[in-house]
């Protein structure tokens, strides 16, 4: 009772073998070495005198990688389907790729720059830098709240310092913009005292009553924002060893005094036994 | 027996009222919006144009918002009556708005400019801005006892800088308050040795001597007032998860073992009463 | 039987009775009052302004204060006698004053200047102080093999740096001495790649090839000198809790079992008797 | 029935005790002496002054110690043979002597300078300072993963600042190697702002949405790299600690606990053998 199978079928069957086959190990090992040629030659072509000689090498090698990621993209997305949007590393691949078959000339041609994003890809290719990533990315809820605050101190600081100085030093607090740059500078301690501060004491003397508690107060907020990240991680790592370690010890131990517990049980019933057979016996 | 209420008892009733419709979540949701508002309006009043074009709107808009904030405080203290001075937050808030009522001409425009300190309720509004704000301040008593001595270690060394390098260089040292600012820069590390070491090491050569060491001991100092809020943070969390985690894993093992033990008493309880019985069946 | 005192035996009696009025906590608090106020006055001094009105008033009260520190160690030594000098801190007060004793003349008159590191005193007399600054204390061994080793980095990278630059940027580089200040400052990234490295690439364009992994490795051995100090803070505060928390825990459920088996052979010891009981009856 | 060494055995014996000999403590202690005689040696010959008076001397002593450490290293390798290859430090040591046995003049002289590596012997010869390496050694492994990482945003940003900026900066942005020497310099906070990205900024007004994302993200990074290596640290101390602590109590409770079920186990057996001692009589 063998079908036919309709021409659809073969198509599905079809893309679901290609989609196997791109997702496996030795393909995406291939895929990674493919990245990493790219992202040399992407450097490469950032030197004159190599693109003068081996441009159109660099250019057709360029497009031939490039035709490899889109096949490799199109199998996945012909195969998983919507599940393919799922995932946020895709939609990466798929925008970073979309973007390289863009004609880029005229006011377009930052976007061949921008090509070397691809390299970003290893980060979701190589398991290691994948794991890696996540962590990251798990990280950032934590910080949110701290995150929130400190952009509220910078927002703030930022309205005060242009209508305090603004008029004055234009260049550093002239608009809320530059003011909130300045004060990020300000914040990493680069040339805070000499480059910004001293020259701004110099017109209004009471600065520094501005601008230290604002260093002391954004440190201490960076500060805890920095723990918060350092004691998660330590929760989740705890986490996990409790579940390995002290739980197996305490095991054994449950193991170990019930084994005592049944044996003693077993004594006792063998003793009820022998007591009521004798009391059987009396009767 | 219904009584006419008097019109302090109306009042009262009112006043209740109103305290817990404007503590009411959705009421506080909209005070975050109106803040959000006005710290946007009051950031666009740094742009000369854009005041010059709806300098009188930016204005009315801030009055009305005042407006709702007076009202809220108010309705809160008529409501709380004394115990809305047991709140620090409330304080800051009648203070922000107390200060905007001040007619700001002449030489208080500088209030104007403090009206942006009103962005600063978001911390006590929003609930886990709240939470991590509480947070930082719970860290300051841990720190107070390594914070007073960094300053002690700065003010001897102000004293010592400034009786050493003051005359030489009198914009860097030539007093205790310059001292303290200028060791406050070395301390970050700003500009410390190119900056002010370097030339200061051209008159007294010996001048490393002093400096290098005051980087080291405070440097140290900072670090461990940073340990001792990681400390403290996980001291904190640790306490928290040990209420919950392995207290329960230890109250099933207890349970378990517990268990077997009741087991084996009612057997030992029953073969004695068997003894009991069989022995009143003897005499 | 009474006996008349030897004089030597009243001197010994008032000693004991001085050294305890000085150690006592009232007098302790004066002398921190006596403190705070010298390093007031002391920081008053640098004012030459104030020195040319108030100088003799300052010195004579500079004077008082010194006597009445002079007579509080002197006490003390007398009372504690050799075991006065197996405190540290007894040791640097007795430095400090001795030093203010030394006429201050001439070339000794930098002398004068170190008065204010009586103010240190507070970190000796302050309780709260005192245990911060032990702690920190108490830190260094650990760091002590991680500290020779960034040593020893710092001396080969200076010989290094001098070999290699010496000749040409004898500012920086002329000297071990020179090399080692220069090193330290980039490893305290201030000025290293603007100030420091671009100008010596200039003349030696591999020079970042020294001096990007001296930062890579100075900066890796400073971090876990850091967590070393993290890790004891950490293990001294979780061996404190330990004693305390789950012991206490562990504590009850033993207590709890051993109840539980206590009783369980109490019935078989009873079940035991009346068998026994029974038994010799039958006889 | 004694028998005469073979020469071959002489010679076997003869490494063995020069072997033991020469790793024995007080061998290793005079090793320690001579490394640092000739770091101090090293040192001064950096100045032309005392080469120019004591060169011959010095001279002499490099050789003399030189001598030793072959000597030293030779006797290791006859003792150990292959085995001596399985020793980092060892491979370091042999590497180390091999370059100073060099003859180092003309374009070779800068192997004469190396000769101050051979003051790193004493982090392996010093047994506190061979564990602190050890332990910084093994923290790599735990962020090479975070690392390559850093290195990929390294490469990408590198390559995205030479297309963006090289052209018009050539001396910060003009290579992919300068590019990264900008960006580690940027990365380490060093005049990012008012010597790179403002001067940038007044070409490319955008280029702050290119470095602050870049500052935040490898903070963000290193920050993490850290936080990995401080709680391997805490890890590793605490599995220490549980071995120890903990299971010592533990065991205490299960000994305690089982000491009582098996009083508890020997009663019921009395009672058992007292009962079918009756019901033998019985019979």
């Amino acid at each position: 009772m063998e079908q036919t199978p309709e021409p659809s079928d073969t198509i599905t069957l079809l893309s679901k073998k290609l989609g196997k086959f791109v997702e496996s190990r030795p393909m995406q090992n291939l895929i990674i070495v493919l990245i990493i040629l790219n992202a040399v030659t992407l450097g490469l072509e950032t030197d004159t005198d190599i693109v003068q000689r081996f441009g159109a090498e660099l250019n057709t090698f360029d497009t031939i990688i490039l035709a490899v990621f889109a096949f490799e993209i199109t199998s996945k997305l012909v195969y998983r389907r919507l599940a393919f949007f799922k995932n946020g590393w895709n939609i990466f691949d798929l925008i970073i790729v979309s973007i390289a078959l863009i004609p880029s000339s005229g006011p377009l041609s930052v976007l061949r720059t921008l090509r070397i994003f691809r390299a970003m890809r290893l980060l979701s290719v190589v398991p290691s830098m994948r794991k890696v990533t996540q962590a990251l990315f798990s990280a950032i809820p934590g910080i949110l709240s701290v995150g929130s605050m400190i952009l509220l101190i910078f927002y703030v600081s930022a309205v005060l310092s242009t209508n305090f100085f603004g008029s004055e030093f234009a260049q550093w607090f002239g608009t809320i913009g530059r003011s909130m740059f300045t004060l990020f500078q300000i914040m990493t301690l680069e040339s805070w005292s000499m480059g910004i501060v001293r020259p701004v004491m110099e017109s209004f003397s009471w600065a520094w009553a501005f601008f230290v508690p604002f260093i002391l107060v954004t440190s201490f907020a960076v500060l805890n924002l920095f723990i918060g990240i350092i004691v998660d991680a330590m929760q989740t790592q705890n986490a996990d060893t409790k579940k390995e370690g002290p739980e197996n010890a305490n095991e054994t131990h449950k193991q170990d005094l019930r084994g005592e517990l049944i044996k003693l049980q077993n004594e006792v019933q063998e003793l009820s036994a022998l007591i009521k057979a004798e009391k059987s016996r009396d009767h």
